[in-house]
């Protein structure tokens, strides 16, 4: 088990290391690759060696993040891991198991965080790990430059949908602010995380509109793209990521489901909930896990099959909370 | 001309006030709403008679703020429009016009701010109205109240697009965190003013993704709907409106142009740019008008022609910005 430590020890811990490794989760989005980001930054301004890895590349969309990956021309003597809540989000490319297994700490927002880490700076009152590691890079004796304010604001805005979503707090606008005001470029950030959409993300958005059905009285709906459809459009990951917002955002509907086929014929599947009906219950029973409002777990099979067994979990979780008899 | 106040006179102007008339803008959205139902609640709390006007019904969508509507019952003494940069923009009807013309104060971002009013307190720098109202109200001597918080906060939230556009600054943030500390429910407020798109919307939004093509190396994109599919799909004309900001938001579209086809089967032409493109040129040349960013027209005659007369417009206008040869 992980020992848990406030944010004096956290900073105390990197003031103190250096080859320093960070590592993000898989399919990485704006939060663990802009806490990556800003902590690299933080430490490079400290005078220290480290860099960056990933089972999968850095999105092209976060290219204006300076930051270095890790090309084994160091031996890390400390593995600092952002925003990743469990060992098996860490994925397998890349030797990110042979560091992820020895993760001396961990930062992360992630109520669920399995303590996989040596020690475990936790905030799970935080709309995303870049919100409280402002304080954390703050606290090391490190200027907030443009470039970490950049870093910071895209895993505050990614991870809140820009403030709209329910794990945004105060506590998340004057984060926001304090970014603004040490320099963030929102304008280019919001343009280009939220205004811009690649003519491959509106062709996937145009097949999963066209695949959208509903279930429960309209109370489920269930967007789903084939792995021929994703491969044609080329839409890139953190694209499809986006698009699982849609089905929860339809008038009236409680549960929103995205499935996703994967290379090898399975199915991601994304579950986003709103009101009393509660996401990781329907994941976890499926063996995946996440946030009351946002989950997601995989299932091998036929598309039938898959969704069936999904929908017989949303039923259940439906019946648990009185919205179906 | 106006008198240009600060914000403590226009305090004491309130404070020494009573029965009280508050103007809306026509057309009215949720700055004008959100700082008229905030300002009737605190001119309430302080014991005042208040009520609002607005030339047009406010919309359902704006059902939770408890404004009180001017039914005649009194003689205002003092007039105070919100968020109402010119004599114009109150419309004509509910008999407005009597008291637009006295209107004794004016509270409004506008920079545009034409100084109808006898005296005005205009902040250009405030993203919303209601971004420094709150500063107003709380030097008023009124408590923030969770009903007031949430008026505030949908004029803050509405006019930045959720903290997504340009306008959006650190203090506007602050605000933001400052009326979510004071108890606005932004969960249910969000879900109403952003979340929540309607079956029928979603079914335009197919209809226009499917329509969708590009012209001029893909530098502008259109949309079109013809009449038929927009009474078969139901949906309003609220929803209609903010398809016209899709094409634009596609990645390297300098021009996006959205087709609506009205009942007596012309065409009503959206037209969104960015960059150094002005939709304004484009719409004049064709019989329409509106802002360097946005502009609109209306053309008859079938869609082909419609089509051909719009883009050879943009043509010329990428012509003119030296972005086509």
């Amino acid at each position: 088990m992980t020992e848990s430590v406030d944010r004096q020890t956290a900073v105390l811990r990197l003031r103190g290391a250096d080859d320093i490794l960070i590592l993000c989760h898989k399919n990485p989005d704006g939060d663990t690759v802009g806490s990556a980001g800003a902590l690299y930054l933080a430490l490079k301004q400290l005078g220290k060696n480290a860099a960056v890895l990933c089972s999968d590349p850095i999105p092209a969309l976060y290219d204006y993040m300076k930051l270095r990956w890790y090309d084994g021309s160091f031996k890390p003597a400390f593995v600092v891991a952002v925003d990743v809540a469990s060992i098996q989000l860490f994925g397998d490319r890349n030797d990110i198991p042979l560091y992820a297994e020895h993760t001396d700490l961990c930062i992360d927002h992630h109520a669920t965080n399995s303590g996989y880490a040596y020690e475990t700076l936790l905030d799970p009152g935080a709309a995303a790990t870049c919100e409280f590691l402002l304080d954390v890079i703050v606290e090391m004796g490190v200027t907030i430059t443009p470039e970490i304010a950049n870093c910071l604001y895209t895993g505050i805005a990614t991870d809140t949908g820009c403030f709209r979503f329910t794990n945004t707090t105060s506590r998340t606008h004057i984060a926001a602010s304090r970014v603004m005001e040490a320099g963030a470029d929102t304008e280019k950030l919001n343009e280009r995380l939220f205004e811009s959409r690649s003519h491959a993300r509106l062709l996937a958005e145009r097949m999963a509109l066209e695949s959208l059905e509903y279930f429960y009285d309209d109370r489920c709906a269930l967007i789903c793209l084939t792995w021929d459809q994703i491969r044609m459009s080329g839409v890139a990951n953190a694209e499809l990521e986006d698009l699982t917002s849609l089905p929860r955002s339809i008038e009236g509907v409680e549960v929103g489901l995205t499935f996703r086929q994967q290379p090898d014929g399975s199915f991601k599947i994304s579950i986003r909930t709103a009101g009393a009906v509660n996401a990781c219950n329907i994941a976890r029973r499926l063996g995946g896990g996440g946030h009351a409002r946002a989950a997601g777990c995989e299932i091998s099979g036929n598309l039938d099959n898959a969704k069936h067994a999904v929908l017989e979990e949303v039923r259940k979780e439906f019946q648990r909370t009185g919205l179906l008899n």
